[in-house]
């Protein structure tokens, strides 16, 4: 391979991904070109699938465990139906990274057996296929994470005992829970940006409309889930890359606080910066799957496996508490308060996004909680800080992984290269700045208690994921609406709500603008283009709040289904 | 005052210290010199009181409030008998940079009137004088941390609209708490030494000998509460600063880990250094009192006022649960497993250090607990990468804040000035060193599960707090024994265990020696000198186990006393 051009290593480890698909799942004919062909999920790619295959993709995480742990299903059943649809999945957009289905169906049938001698299961996801982010090491498989020059080594060392042996800490626990591991999903190369590309698979579409990007940077995840070649899987988040992915395509994902998802033994990129961490979490079609995935995970006691993890099991008592308060709203007397965060002072979200907005409004007021507007401190310094930590090594990192294979940088990515490095005295003067903008978040957070009438601060803000619903290629200026979360350290979910609709989402002429930025994203709205594109949002919690907005989650996600079902009907 | 020389600043604060006390409780005549009176505890201080103040002053935190929260003692009472002892401690010791008595008793007379017209306290600690380390900002008065350049400044800024209006979150809490404030302790400049030191009140004697250290960097506290000067306060602590201190002084204190105690707000050194943070943690004479003050701030949910902390209330059923193997293995089937470090790999302790293990190893096995030798991965690497971390900004602020009056930096300073900053590229590399170090240790610390026979990994680890007892000027050579617990960001608790005794603790002669520096340390050793220091330890328990540290240490503590005691009757 020596001698070998980025462009050629790229494209044998692309054609290898696909063959790597037994031959009976590959398309004979190429598909049709997103022009003529932008929705390839729901009954374009059932066609390709028997019913049964039909039924058991389209069954949630916890409906495939409930069927699996009570051998109902038998886990090989469920893995090479999941296999299969993935396998058609990557055909129609480029979401995979590694296919690994032989492995998989051999674990299954392990699986079966332990079930049929023991006559129970191996754990909560007995027989349930888990998709990873091409970030977590996986025994007899690559981790590229995009880069061309990771091909064939461990994190870009060619002499590595750790290569294809090794394991990430969340792979080890999966594996003690029951899951089935079976391929890792694309990402960008760098991590640093919301859409996926590389020089690998090139660039992952968005299934719901073909001409527009799945996100980023688990856009794999994200688009594999939509098609259902996954029930749920993991991804990770440094400024949005769990929740961009999870609101492109109609899906639930989570981002949790630093310290709850053992990140240990995974790749990453910049690792080591140590202000705004990167932290896991699950994506999936329900948010009860999501509960199912991150309480599976702590039920493995993480923190005695990675010194990053908190010692904070599963807080049945929150959860508890969250469906009280709940309750007591479903008896008319509501005890939950809201704040609505229409814009962020900087960028006026496009047209399905504000009506994604306003759909949750409802929603909420139909069932009678109180709804605040969110004033919050200036989000243009929280971007102005996250911007300065993701270059304060000047984009040094990132160059030097491009560098190992000369490939060059996707314009899309937010480091910047060549900067100069920032010191120790700069990054501990950052680090300053950043405590102090939690700081001051969170006194403005207090401060709701006073308008709420619950005698609490709100108990979620709702806001945009980004400014428009899935984003066309290289439109995705403005990525402030999911970092500010990582620089808080909160913890948000992202529901689905809508679709964009060129016959209602008509873009309303505007004369002033927020800022330079808000006119670019106005001029770059299109009807025509995003018609169909998944619209989702943020249900933000404060730090370490994952079990109340786990469940606040679940509840608002059916509430905003049954209210736009309702739509529907009378539309 | 411009123009003035540091050391002119430095005698004025002094003087304006002293003259801060009561007249009526200012010495008439100069102390005896140390080589004449070395030990000023106990009797020698009890001369000036009557026999009421002493019975205040030497009731344990817990014990003042149960007498205060009942109406039993007036907070008036308590505080003016603690205002006196600690005025005493001051002059004895010089372990004192602010003296606010007159507002503590308004504060006191205050809580006095609320309890009167309430018939109830103001909460938890209602009537308690807490002392604070000299970082903590306290209205009325100055923080200059040791910094001659910040006397009548607000950290260094003589312009800004906090100076003396300012309180940190610790102190806003406990006010709310019902904590009486009426004096900050004396710290080194720059925080980073074992030793306290500085320009304003030269240097914190240990009361029990005053030839020798009361550590650092709480030294003042330290000092003050060994004199019952106080009978609780709050040190912080980045590399043994709450444990050194409180092994030297023979007291209970506790360096719990990141993200328990609220530093919002408070001053503190290089700050924005974000590999090893600084904790604040209490000190006091009972290890109850560690726990009281430690519940009374988690139960002001300072999670929600400071966003370093994590929302962990104070956890009851760890607490319950400890309780529960405490009382099983009263029965004689322990179901709790120890582990021994008597010595790092790299200096051995003095012989009252190694004669302090042995005597808990004593008790420990007596009690029919498991004992194991603890066997972990180097404590050299930890000390290489934490001394990296503290100098990562080549001495920079530190440097800046002494330039501020140009005073000297004293020898005993950690920190070196004047070195190369490191950049974002080698701190990133230096955090990912740390996590691997955790990880390494963690693991380790897992495989004690297969040699404890409770099924458990050892639930603490019984290791020396310094190579010696309270140190000798100057003789600070080795940190180590404390600085790997913040590295790891575990939990420790030291506990009183004896002192060194010049007819026991005989030099013993060695050949071989672990490291240059275990030669220096072995040669320091004199039994004269010496001679009366206290010794105490450390009881380390992993992140975030504040709770069964906490209870634990009471448990060990209490079974260790008994057993000198008993040992004392026999000799």
């Amino acid at each position: 391979m020596t001698g070998s051009t980025w462009k050629e290593l790229g494209d044998l480890k692309r054609r290898s991904i696909l063959e790597a698909i037994p031959a009976k799942w590959r398309f004979q004919h190429p598909v049709a070109p997103a022009e003529e062909l932008r929705d390839v999920t729901g009954s374009y790619i059932q066609q390709f699938l028997t019913p049964r295959e039909i039924e058991i993709t389209e069954t949630d995480a916890v409906g495939i465990t409930e069927r699996t742990t009570s051998g109902n299903w038998t886990a090989v059943e469920v893995t090479e139906a999941v296999c299969h649809r993935a396998a058609l999945a990557h055909q129609l957009v480029n979401c995979l990274h590694e296919v690994f289905f032989d492995a998989a169906i051999e674990d299954a049938r392990r699986l079966d057996a332990y079930f049929a001698d023991h006559k129970k299961p191996i754990g909560p996801l007995h027989g349930l296929p888990v998709s990873l982010k091409d970030q977590f090491h996986v025994k007899g498989v690559e981790t590229t994470m995009g880069y061309v020059g990771w091909i064939g080594t461990f994190q870009g060392k060619k002499v590595d005992l750790k290569r294809a042996t090794f394991e990430s800490e969340l792979v080890r626990e999966l594996r003690n829970l029951g899951a089935v591991l079976y391929c890792k999903t694309s990402v960008p190369a760098s991590l640093m940006t919301g859409e996926t590309v590389n020089n690998i698979i090139s660039y992952t579409w968005n299934p719901k409309n073909r001409l527009l990007s799945s996100g980023g940077s688990s856009g794999g995840e994200g688009a594999l889930i939509a098609l259902r070649g996954s029930p749920g899987g993991f991804g990770t988040d440094i400024g949005g890359s769990v929740r961009a992915p999870s609101a492109f395509n109609g899906l639930f994902g989570i981002r949790p606080s630093v310290g709850r998802m053992p990140y240990e033994g995974a790749a990453n990129s910049i690792d080591g910066q140590n202000l705004i961490l990167s932290v896991i979490g699950p994506l999936a079609t329900t948010a009860r799957s999501l509960t199912l995935l991150f309480k599976a995970v702590l039920s493995q006691q993480p923190w005695y496996r990675d010194p990053l993890v908190l010692e904070l099991p599963w807080r049945a008592d929150i959860e508890e508490r969250t469906r009280g308060l709940i309750k007591q709203s479903l008896n008319g007397s509501s005890s939950l308060a809201f704040a609505i965060m229409h814009h962020d002072g900087i960028v006026q979200p496009h047209p399905p996004i504000a009506r994604a907005i306003e759909l949750v409004k409802q929603t909420l007021t139909q069932l009678s909680h109180k709804v605040i507007e969110w004033k919050p401190p200036s989000h243009q310094l929280a971007i102005d800080i996250a911007t300065r930590v993701f270059n304060a090594d000047g984009g040094a990192d990132i160059a030097y992984h491009l560098g190992l294979s000369k490939e060059p940088k996707a314009p899309q990515v937010i480091v910047s290269g060549e900067l100069l490095q920032m010191n120790a005295q700069e990054i501990a003067a950052l680090n300053v700045e950043k405590r102090q903008y939690q700081k001051l978040y969170m006194d403005y957070w207090n401060t709701t208690a006073e308008i709420t009438g619950t005698g609490r601060p709100v108990d979620g803000v709702i806001c945009p994921c980004a400014p428009h619903a899935a984003v066309m290629p290289y439109q995705y200026a403005h990525t402030g609406y999911t970092t500010f979360v990582n620089l808080l350290d909160y913890t948000s979910v992202v529901f689905p709500v809508t679709h964009a609709d060129k016959n209602v989402d008509v873009p309303q002429p505007r004369a002033e603008f927020l800022s330079e930025v808000d006119k670019v994203i106005h001029e770059q709205y299109d009807p025509e283009a995003y018609d169909g594109a998944p619209a989702g949002l943020q249900l933000v919690g404060r730090r370490l709040e994952e079990e109340k907005m786990l469940t606040l989650a679940e509840y608002l996600g059916g509430e905003v289904k049954l209210m736009t079902c309702h739509e529907l009907k009378q539309s």
